[in-house]
Formats: structure tokens, sequence, C-alpha cells
């Protein structure tokens, strides 16, 4: 093996360091360069660490890596990156706004014809591996049901939301499956259940000064979307608290698929994720399938694609030799 | 779509029956022929079902068939079988013997290639499902160790070598997975276990008349590889007991990676299976990967492939566009 493949990342906020952190553990793989919309200077990269350079100078670079990793937001960075990277360069990102997906697909699509290159979106645990188990369980079982639970975990969403709410300093939010639920559909039921009964919502949230707590929970509960169709509870605590006790992201969730075949026999599949750290574990399927985008496009194929496309094999830095011997 | 995808399946035990009840609840597939080694007139097959031709005939279907799903037994059958016909059609089969898979795998290759076909082995759960998330917990999670349990489920080749010994009439062995074990290892340690500490056995035996009940269980619980490392319990039943209550071949495991990325964060991935039954399961996972086969070797691929090599996308039958909006 040569230097190995030779990766970018694109953005640096939480995603991006776990990009850093998961690549020292590829022997196979090398970051090349990191690339920034914010003053590299500022970027708190340990000396000796990789070169940062601004992002306007990415396509510097064109010839010079296998893959950028773009690990921007999928509000505003990657509808504006991820089209715009993918005529150029090979590309993976993460991009979760499920409604939006066949828009972006198409424009990634087309950039990435364009210009000769290969791009998978929305890789990760949700859109990403959740997403593929959801397709086995229904191409496998085509009489049942799929259920995603998700959770215990943080949600950056709802808990921006919460912060947004007149008289709240800081928050976060964790929604919570609710087990009860998770036994029937693992028990072999396929029971109609409603956005209450998958999961409540928890709360825990710094007043600002002078600020009414009961108006707070009143505003958190009855908001339409976030919380109104939950059963969401409020915890008012001081910052320090917060600090201590919540500065984790820990995440998770459940994929069942609850089937039958012939005479009633119930046939259940679960895929399941406890992870300690919600950023960290993205940036590892990130990283397994910047690999494979790699050696797909070393064959030829060109225009934007998904987990769904992807050969399991193509993940590991093994060879099939080796992953038939040691874990078929 | 035409007729859709045309299949014979090669024998007519549980997995083949299995097959044919899982080719009901896929409209793109269409089940042309059964082979059988056994005098057709004897399989059982409804009038009005598919029609089934001894085994000797199958070359005279080398055109009329897309895929042959082959449904013998691993010890016997398929070493012979799988060579035999992946000259002459594509395949899929369930080859289970861990230990030989290399051996089998250069076999089936080189028929295939010489024939110009495409023959995916040992798909399944396990080799199969349970093989692809080793993989995975693997690829994603370089630093951890990977943990497979079965059961609780009834096992054949167990089963078997109870049945064979001196004094024991009929009898059916379970393997059942220690909770301790697993609830150590989804909490993110990453435990050394040994294999009585991964699993118990438990036997229902009927013993023929006159043996010794003592004799009996201490013949089976020193039996080496097969018992004398576990924690076997044996239970004496009669013969109407065993037929009612130890007929149905539930099934399952736990394939688990404990990892760890960055700061000692704990990363758990976990997939299960809880089947009530076994080879009614097994069945819908080979016509799942028989399309897929279908679709690569109509894309141009020959030779011999694994679940490794298998996109997700290839095993359901909708569209691309239909996955992406609704699954990803």
């Amino acid at each position: 093996m040569s230097a190995g493949i030779r990766v970018g990342i694109v953005g640096h906020g939480n995603l991006g360091r776990g990009v850093r952190l998961a690549l020292q553990h590829c022997p196979d793989m090398c970051l090349e360069a990191i690339f920034s919309r914010r003053d590299p200077a500022r970027l708190g990269v340990a000396p000796g660490g990789p070169a940062v350079y601004p992002l306007a100078r990415v396509q510097e670079f064109r010839d010079a890596l296998d893959v950028l990793i773009l690990c921007g937001g999928s509000r505003k960075d990657l509808p504006e990156q991820g089209p715009a990277l993918a005529r150029d360069f090979c590309t993976v990102d993460s991009f979760d706004t499920h409604a939006r997906i066949p828009e972006y697909f198409s424009q990634v699509d087309t950039a990435a014809r364009a210009g000769g290159r290969l791009a998978l979106i929305s890789t990760g645990w949700d859109p990403g591996l959740f997403s593929v188990n959801r397709l086995l369980g229904e191409a496998i079982l085509p009489e049942g049901s799929t259920y995603t639970f998700w959770g215990k975990g943080l949600s950056q969403g709802h808990s921006d939301a919460v912060r947004r709410v007149p008289g709240v300093h800081d928050a976060v939010q964790y929604t919570i499956p609710r087990s009860a639920a998770i036994e029937r559909v693992r028990a072999g039921e396929t029971p109609a259940l409603s956005t209450r009964e998958r999961h409540t919502r928890e709360c825990f949230v710094v007043l600002e000064q002078g600020a009414d707590a009961e108006t707070v929970r009143d505003a958190i509960v009855s908001m339409p979307d976030y919380f109104a169709d939950y059963d969401t509870s409020v915890h008012f605590i001081d910052a320090e608290t917060l600090a201590r006790d919540h500065s984790a992201m820990p995440h998770g969730g459940f994929v069942i698929r609850s089937g039958q075949t012939d005479a009633g026999h119930a046939q259940v599949m679960e895929f399941s994720l406890r992870l300690q750290s919600n950023p960290e574990f993205t940036s590892s399927v990130l990283v397994a399938y910047a690999r494979a985008v790699v050696r797909l496009y070393q064959k030829g194929e060109t225009g934007a694609i998904t987990p769904f496309d992807v050969a399991p094999g193509l993940l590991s830095p093994r060879s099939p030799e080796a992953l038939r011997k040691d874990l078929l």
C-alpha cells in the first residue's frame, strides 16, 4: 500500500473533529488537509497537526485528494457545498434533511456527473445505518411493519427550539423511546403506534434572570411540531448543573422489523445503537463510507450514490479473502 | 415488468419449502420448477402447485431459469451441487460450514467463471446477515471487540449429536445465550468470555426403552466439542411431549460490536434476530439475495460472490428513487 487514501475534511465542528479522530484508527487513510470558512489560525488544531486552509482555496487540492468528507450542517452548509464540491472532488456527506433528500441527490448527481466524480450522500446512522436496516427488513420480510425509535439521546434540533423560547437562557432536550412500545414490537406484534406512544421528551432548562418558570414550561410543551404531540417533562436547573451533567452528546435508537413468514411465524429483526458520542460515531461511519467511495470511483462509478448502493465489503480495509475467512 | 425473475429450487426439505412460501410474497419473482433427488410424486407438493422434476433433468432448464436457489445441506449436498450447478446457472446458497468457506468459494468461483455465471454463496443469517454486521462493526469501530451470541434456539447439529448417543430414542437441543454476558457487552465492556460464559445448552431427551437416564446424561454432558465445554442441562421427557412442545424451529441471536471512539466514548452497535421459524427466515434471506444475483449478473458480473459483495439496494424489489424517498 502506498501512502493510502488521501482525505480532506471540510468543516471543523463536532463532526469534522470526529473525522480527524476516526482517521487515526485507519492506517490505510491519511488526512491531508482541513478546510474551514473560519480563520484557520483560530481553529484550535494542535501544532504538528494537519494543515488548515481557508475553504476558498480547496480547488488547489483538486488532484491532491482522493476524497473530501463534508462535515457541514444540512440546513445551510451542505445544500451549497455538496453540489459545488462534487464537481471536482469525490465526496461523502451526512445530509439528513429527510424530506429534501431526493432534491439534494439530484443536484449532487448532476454536479458529480458533470465533473466525472462520485459523491455519496446521507450517510451516518440516520440516515445511514438505520436506513440500510429499514431496507433489509422490508426486503427480507415483505409482510410486516418497520419501527424506528430514537434515543435516549440529545436532540440538537429540539434543544435549539427550546433555546429560542423567551425566558430560556440555555437548554438541552432528550428524546426517549418508550420501553413499552419497543417491547410490544420485539414480541412480534405490529401495533399502530401514535407519536405520543413512541417517544417522550425531556428538557433541562436554565432560565434567564426573572423569567417565569410556568410560562416557559407552557410555551415549551405546547410548541407545535416539536413538543405538542408528545408527553414532555421540563426540569429547571442552574447553568453549572447543565454544564456538568448535560454536555455529553449521547444518542442511539432502534430499527425493528416485525414480520411474518408462513403459518403466522413471527420473525423479528432488530438493529440498535447505544452511543456515548453521537458526532464521533457519525464521523466513524463517514470515514468507512469515504473508503468505499474511493474504491467505487476507481472502478469507474460516477454520479451520486447513497448507502443503499455500497456493498459492505467496500467499507472494510481488509481484503475480500480475509473477510470471507474471518467474518463470513 | 415481464413475468419477472424465473426461479428454480433445488431440494425440497425445510429450506426449499420455505423458499416456496417466501416467493409468494415477491410479485417480481416467479417459481418455475422444483428439482429433487427424491421421487417427485412423493414430495407432497399440492396439485396445481409448481412442477417438480428429478434433479437429473435440471440441465434442460438452462435457458429457462434466471436463478437457482440451492436448498441442500452443507455437509453432503452443496459441496457437490454448488460447483456442478454454478457452471450453467446463476445460483444462491446457504453454505454454512464456516471452516470450509474459502475452499468452497474457490470451487464455485472456478465453475461460475468457466460458465460465465454468477454464484452467491453462504447467505442466510449466519453466515449471512450476522456476517455483514460483524464486518460493519469492525469497519466502523476499528477499536473494539465483536461478540456473536446464538439462541435461544434449536440447533440441528447438536440435536443430531444427542440422537446418536446410545439409549437416546429422540432429542432436541437448545442453545441459550447467557444474559449476564450479553448485558456486560451491551454496557460497553469488552470482556474476554470463555465458551462456558457465553452460552448454555439444554437437551430434551426421549429414552429408548430400558435405557439408563444417568448413563445417557453423562454421555451427553461429557461429549467433546459439542457439550464438554458448556454447562448442559438434560431433561427426560416422553415422545408425546417432545412432539407437542419441541417441534417448532425457533432460533435467533445477537451480533454486538462494543467499540470506542476518542476519549473513551463507548459506542455499541447491535443486530439481533428473534425467529419463530429458522428455516423460513433463512429462506426469505435466500430469496432476497437471489434477486440481487440476477441484477448483478445482468450488469455483467460473473464468478462467486458473498453477502459482503451485495449493495443493500439490490435486495429490494423497489426502485432506487423510491428507496431513497421512503427509507433513507
